[in-house]
């Protein structure tokens, strides 16, 4: 059973190498052991590349018979996609055993891979490291499941829970290391969105601006388009959404540059938003917003986790911005429990981070 | 080196058992060891009985002679108290080494318990898990050296920075190891210190409500005496003490009740109190307001530790009270900064503390 362990954290490593580069696809890690020795090892890199299993069989040849499977998901056995069915493979390169950490949740394998290892007389044992390979994985299964991206709240806030002085001033509460941690979340992130707020108050570029690290989408939430033309965060690929409510006479200038005008109608239902964004294959949003679109994304119920980065020191004031503001507020019985919680230190600053019941419709 | 580290932290352990009780001497723990073996050990138990060093001494009788005395104080020299001077003792039992953990930053004492043992032949060491025994008694060293007591500014506080919804409802934002907590540390602190606006909406008792705990004194800052006479902070020993702007018709029936009524002129001044409430030998205060009152505090330098209390949850609302309110903010480049953080987790809370460098004068 360590065994099994140490190798299923293996593959999780080896997944966790293309974090931010998969996406629709899960992050996959696989390896063959064949007499105590690690015969193989890989992961999937990109969509439309071999998935982790094929690389490892096609990489140890002849060795494989009689060798034993270790992957963090449950291999693949449909073929409506752009590779052939993992489960094929495996049987014919004479595989005795399968280690797996997580059933796939996709609809068209979930099990259905197991089973059809398990017919072909291969020994297959699951759930190794489950929970942690649920949470590498986090946004796939949101996505598979119910087509929508897996959103999480960022806040970068003062130890009393402001984040800005009442003139707006943000830059910068949390230190550098705890930044630099935000950029590799928007790397790993298909998106970032934050609202016209924002834009016009800091003019980001919601970049990921470290190393190897790749950008986001950006998604503005702006009613009336007044996004300027200038703004930072039109200056960069891939590409940036401007969610807004009606066509006018700017639009077009917006078109020509290579902004995609998603339009709502009256008012903006984040979960038609979720919805619109999955269809375009965003699997996992990253939120940066102020304290009124904090708060408004809580009420409908689109975030699955927050992380709070909490910088040691106090401003005050009560016209400060708080982390959550909004014109509604919860009683403490009804207040928006987070669970799993889980605080690291970050440089100076502290990283608490954990779960909603996502109660989105 | 290691062996002294083992002892003194065994001195330090003793000393706490008497958390709260030692006030206004601080709280030191005493062994002697000879030949590898701890021939006794004891505590200081409260103010007017023997010190530690006295207790071991008369304890271990002969045997005293040629063993190593640990204690995590440096001895008293001098004699304006009830007891007599432990470096007398300490000289003519024939204790041979002195190991002592930090000096007393008492001016009659500082270093010249040291300089009197030396000057005796015997060796002396000191500094062994200094930082540990001074943060032990770090009420006892503000006080010591400044006549002002130290004070804690505990919140209990959503995740989202806020301590009541805008109705005020605040019970209970932090679970029951948060509060039993709470308990503990009221029980340790000489007195705990709340304003008029959180003694009309909550009507807190204020004591410590734990096993072989005692209730700490109650300090109100109520400038117009609007606490009511069946006020629960008025019920319960050992004391109450109103800090009030004039006395007026009612004084007279707070003063029947065993109620002191502390006058100020004009406005209140929070240093002023401080060293008002050192003169009643009040060491430590544990500071337990709303959200103006704890910005007031700050504002005025006194503060020289916070305990946030943080629960896992979100009210959210522009309108909720914050932590810390008032009607003034520190820009970011003037915020208080806590220094020294440590983060722990109190059964589902989260419990962030740290020192403001006290800016109070």
């Amino acid at each position: 059973m360590m065994e099994h362990e140490f190798y299923i954290e293996r593959t999780l490593r080896l997944a966790k190498k293309a974090e931010g580069f998969t996406t629709p696809n899960p992050m996959v890690g696989a390896l063959l052991v064949k007499k105590n020795q690690i015969i193989a090892e890989d992961y999937h890199k990109k969509p439309g590349t071999p998935h982790a299993e094929a690389l490892v069989i096609s990489r140890a040849g002849e060795k494989t018979k009689g060798s034993t499977l270790y992957v963090n998901l449950e291999p693949c056995c449909h073929t409506d996609k752009r590779t052939p069915p993992c489960t094929k493979s495996i049987i014919s390169a004479g595989i005795k055993k399968v280690v797996i950490a997580m059933l796939d949740p996709n609809p068209k394998v979930a099990g259905k891979g197991v089973k059809e290892l398990s017919d072909a007389g291969i020994e297959v044992v699951y759930g190794i490291l489950e929970e942690k390979a649920k949470k590498l994985n986090e946004a796939y299964i949101k996505y598979i499941t119910t087509k929508k991206p897996f959103f999480i709240l960022k806040i970068a806030m003062t130890l009393d829970g402001k984040i800005a002085t009442p003139d707006g001033e943000s830059k910068w509460i949390t230190g550098e290391k705890a930044r630099k941690l935000v950029h590799r979340i928007r790397s790993s992130s298909d998106a970032v969105m934050t609202a016209i707020g924002t834009v016009k108050a800091d003019d980001p570029r919601l970049t990921a601006r470290i190393k190897g690290g790749k950008n986001p989408i950006r998604i503005v939430i702006d009613p009336e388009l007044q996004t300027p033309l200038n703004a930072q965060i039109l200056k960069t690929p891939p590409k940036t959404i401007i969610v807004t409510k009606n066509s006018n006479p700017h639009s077009i200038q917006f078109e020509k540059l290579n902004i995609e005008l998603l339009y709502f109608e009256d008012k903006l239902d984040l979960n038609w938003l979720a919805a619109e964004l999955g269809k375009r294959e965003i699997t996992s949003v990253l939120l940066e917003g102020g304290s009124s679109f904090n708060s408004h994304a809580l009420e409908q119920g689109i975030i699955d986790k927050v992380m709070f980065f909490i910088a040691p020191k106090i401003i005050g004031g009560k016209d400060s911005f708080p982390a959550i503001g909004g014109k509604t507020f919860k009683r403490l019985k009804d207040a928006y429990n987070i669970t799993d919680v889980k605080v690291k230190k970050i440089g100076n600053d502290i990283l608490i981070e954990g779960y909603l019941k996502n109660t989105g419709s």
